[in-house]
């Protein structure tokens, strides 16, 4: 996962507990606004449901800390861990990734028993003191987790809810601290040799590490993120029916699935409306862009007569501009870094293996929690993926 | 649907109030173990939602009857048109039936002010005294499609529990009225002339008339269905593994699917279990053969020698035989009686445009609702399902 | 096959000789105005390829009479029973049926080389007079399943020629004895007690027999088909977009098919035109309407009012009307007559094993050989196939 | 394509008709060894008939340099754009790719008249002296597209021939110039900035361009090729079986088609046989290893604790070790170098829309036409195609 030695060593046992009990609970946070029915459905293969979420989190603490640690530990249920593995081939069989959605039990109420039997247990163990090196930095991993499913739930419960005929909203008032973008701007940076890689104190996932030396040629980067009113004009341009700023394999998704927008939109009575958390609203032009793939942001960025960034372009340039509300597609694959080793086990499974036909994005989104992004942060999805927040930024 | 002429004249409107009380009670007596989020999934595309439906039969008696009938009645949801219509090509849009499993609204508990409010609709409406002799005819036609539903319920319910990697129970205690079967025989009947079809007083579908005659061939038919120990010798010789007794389709079907016993069988260490509606219990060997599909019937037929009876043959041998525990595979197609009129309107759709590639089966099963079989009834499914409570009659 | 006693026994040896050199002959006849290319394409998986129906039909005579028969016989080529065999499932493993289109060897050439070598061995062994009776049964039956591959070599070829987008004709001047319709008139049958079924000497299909009674009610039916003139008018009538007319399963084909029209049929500026052997043509109105699928059978009969007979009505009613042009769809179901019995070993997959999901066709079209009709035989084809010479007639 | 700047200029207009007729020729000469139906099959979507390569090749002369630029040129068959454009959107309609195989005509001889009449029209162009700058780019262009189809014609002739089930030799001593490796070698590079991409004299692709610095590690590459003894080793270790050296991605293609070894091998009476251009034989153990995806690949290099290298870590390196028998896989993604440009019109279409979710291959392999192969090249194929001559460079 990463070396001890880059183990914040300065967080005493005590901030643990707070720490644990904190993140464990935004997740249940994140989940009040919702009907029970709400946390069991799964309209596409990419989404889980909420109630899914809340037990595959604990299932890791039960299964790589407290099984392993505390010799008394008694499984909350031995089935549990068919239902809650992810994708970990290493630990037994699991249920396959489209069942997730069929799976009527074990009820909301009994994944809330099981998230309160587990954090009543890692309580007791983290009480007793025993967390030596290496289980601080298995913890710190699964809270690392935690919070990247947190930003998944409220994503997938976007999609549950948006895709309700009924359009339901998850909060009346839900805002997502938006805020008006500013004039764009390009920043210039010189030709030369660059350093990107996580370094230092604090976590870091593996695939963040190690810093290395990168070339890069001169470049120009966008202060602002491409919003709604530059999206729309690409839209009536005809940009989603002009084959030539589109990758073949794009052309194919838009055509295939007849896109016409990024998702969420919905053209009533002349007017594009937008399903947002709070409902379905008029679309508010200075917002910046969101839910689109990759294939729409390089096309978008085509049609502009301009590029995305590349993944060091955009770390090396961070500082230089506000980030944070959009998860930014770059036009570079998800490849390891120079020298970089999978760890052994099955927490090894975590990174490595996701290294193929996946683009990086960069930054962080508006669902991202508090505390959990950073510059060196590699997200990545597969380029026909609109369910996440994201957004463009234009780079030449 | 039928002739007013056919209609049940003395049941006054006091019974009709009481009758349609009753019939709607005990779709939600039927209900009443579940869990909220067992009302909710859709494992597999035949099987759905519980909560869809309570409301999609709610939607039958508000579209067909207040609505029409009612110049004040306000619907308690515009867009549950949409939600809960199955097939009726004629009342607009309708959700796809593979997306029932991913809408977690409208919430159970809306669907239940749904059926209150339909109900108390109804009963105003029917105390009133404007119930017709053709509205009369209609409501009757309702209180029978929700009767259907009422097995259908009873059939996903097992579906969705049975499927779940917990097994778990509907009721601990459920008894589905076993009886253990007597010993076989052989009634012979004589070739001639025969009726067959519905004629008399009471209720019928339209693909039950008319009366007609048919001629039928010397033909013998077993006085008691194949029980789990017969089907089990048919495993066991290796009979899903010889292509001679399937039909071609079958045959694919075996091994496209790795079909190897009935639905909800599993081979558990060394022996045979059966998910019950009580839960996984062992297969009780004389209980007659239940879950199997057109094609094991037959192919079970061929291995015995004999073949399943058409449905002429088995209406018109069925006074001498007890029946109603399994639905019964016949080798009749599904096809309209001589002089079948399909009606006009939306409650025309209800039974001629499935007529076609869908086999006939007769009788009725422990899943029927009470005061909803008779021995003209014609259920029909396709040739590969499983799920519902179906069996085996010999013929030769 | 069939009862020895069924046997024409009148043909003599010489007349074997013969009757197997022309049959033979008939099918090099149909394939001699194709290119070798046209020979080995497989445009859907319903249509094979001509040099298979070539190599199937010989293969045929040498593994089931020359093999078991002739002591000294050598298979021609020992790989060529994987490449031929269609779908006995009795004699070893078999190219499945999508991969016939994929197999450029064994060459035209070499396929013609592998039936001089059978058909030389063939006339050998029947100028041997070793011929006893069931051979002469297993012979004839041979040469009826060339029969109905000849038809089938006529079908794949129309349908190779007519979707390739240069539209080759077959024969310049090809005629399939077209006939202009006389008025159409319906002849009434009174209700009773009447006979169907093969009888008597001469060749028929195991699924022919036996002769048995049947009970028909009144009916009529009509002197002649329906016309590519009615067939329009259905058509512009908005027969393809009101569902009313279809069996769910066929308003499915529709729309998933985008269909239109019956096969061949193009829409041309402004005008219907039709593929034939010998080109694109304008549709002749007179003409009966031909390539139309069961679903669009039914849906023209049930806009016109009517509907199709059932196979008893029609071979009752068949010595009153020309048949023959084309496939009759019927609203009966391909099932077994009472008392059927399937062969023992391959020859008993030939019938029996189809008998579900399928229509049955009566009558013959203008692709059928010469000689290989009869108003007993029993055609079957899945209910949205149109690439038969298939048509309607109408009854009530 | 490239820069006028970029043209050889030196190669007078004599030498260019020498050019075209040598490389044009060479097509007809791979094609020689076929029959008439080897020439029209398509197997798999990713395989072209041979024919489909010769007529579209053979297009692209007519319709990029001489509609355009020969005021009486008449086009050899209207229909043959429709029929031989590959997937040129600019073009009009296309044959999609998965009906090449369906299409008997135009025939094979129709198609060499083609190449004639286009190959006379050429010749007459070439003669006449018309040729300016850009035109000569655009024939250069052309040249290369052809020597591109030659090894895709190699390719695809191989998986024709080796997916018949009578595995027919292309050429009973076909040698591909085989070569046993030789011991193989570490050979070590220091970090610190490089140069890659084409510059200078001579043909490229616009993906080639343009030579920029890239910052590379310390690195090591081997001196030969992974062998078949080798990965033998890796299969008979439980390579196949072990999903921790697999792609997540790559572990669902191996389960999902079952994939145990390179495409052509063959376990029979347990020895690895192997399907050759010369028949099946025994495999090589010294040969390098043959027809593996990029996630066998990368699954070899990760049981072996090495990885592999990247294409600019290839490009450097390749002066120092031998190449041009395999096609390399490298670990680097198919994206635009810095600065790239997309060429507008049909022309531009040709590499850009590529560079999405495929792997970089370096070097050339056996099937590669003399005179195309340079170390700058950068060949691309998806992560699962095996059919490529492709083969395992290990770095570290």
């Amino acid at each position: 996962m990463k070396k001890d030695a880059l183990l914040s060593k300065a967080i005493s046992h005590k901030n643990w507990i707070k720490k644990y009990a904190d993140i464990r609970n935004h997740s249940v946070e994140i989940c009040r606004p919702l009907e029970i029915e709400d946390y069991v459905v799964q309209p596409v293969v990419d989404v889980s449901p909420p109630k899914w979420h809340l037990g595959h989190t604990t299932w890791f603490f039960e299964t790589f800390i407290l099984q392993p640690n505390c010799p008394d530990y008694e499984v909350f249920d031995s089935q549990y861990n068919f239902v809650f593995n992810s994708y970990y081939e290493t630990i037994g069989a699991r249920v396959i990734r489209t069942d997730r959605g069929n799976l009527s039990r074990p009820s909301v109420s009994d994944v809330f028993k099981y998230r309160e039997y587990v954090d009543q247990k890692m309580d007791e163990f983290l009480q007793s003191g025993s967390l030596t090196e290496s289980l601080e930095s298995l913890l710190e991993l699964g809270l690392n987790h935690e919070q990247q499913h947190q930003e998944l739930l409220l994503t997938d419960i976007k999609y549950i809810l948006g895709h309700n005929p009924l359009f339901p909203a998850y909060k009346k008032d839900h805002s997502l601290q938006k805020k008006k973008a500013e004039s764009p701007e390009m920043i210039r940076f010189s030709e030369g040799i660059y350093e990107i890689g996580f370094e230092g104190e604090g976590f870091c996932f593996d695939n963040e590490l190690g810093r290395h030396k990168v070339y890069l040629n001169d470049f120009e980067i966008c202060t602002q993120m491409v919003t709604n009113r530059e999206y729309l004009e690409f839209i009536e341009a005809g940009g989603y029916q002009d084959f030539r700023h589109w990758h073949a394999e794009g052309w194919d998704w838009v055509r295939q699935n007849n896109v016409k927008s990024p998702l969420y939109w919905h053209f009533v009575d002349g007017k594009w409306m937008n399903y947002t958390l709070s409902g379905l609203q008029e679309i508010d032009r200075e917002e910046a862009v969101c839910h689109i793939s990759f294939f729409e942001a390089s096309a978008f960025a085509s049609w502009k007569g301009k590029r995305l960034p590349t993944e060091a372009e955009w770390e090396v340039a961070s500082e230089h501009f506000e980030w944070g509300k959009r998860w930014e597609w770059t036009n570079s694959a998800y490849l390891a870094y120079p020298g970089y080793k999978k760890e052994a086990g099955a927490v090894g499974e975590y990174n490595g293996k996701f290294m193929i036909n996946q683009m990086v994005l960069r930054g962080a989104s508006v669902a991202t929690p508090h505390g959990h992004s950073r510059n060196t942060y590699r997200n990545f999805f597969p380029t026909q993926l609109q369910w996440q927040f994201t957004g463009i930024r234009l780079a030449q």
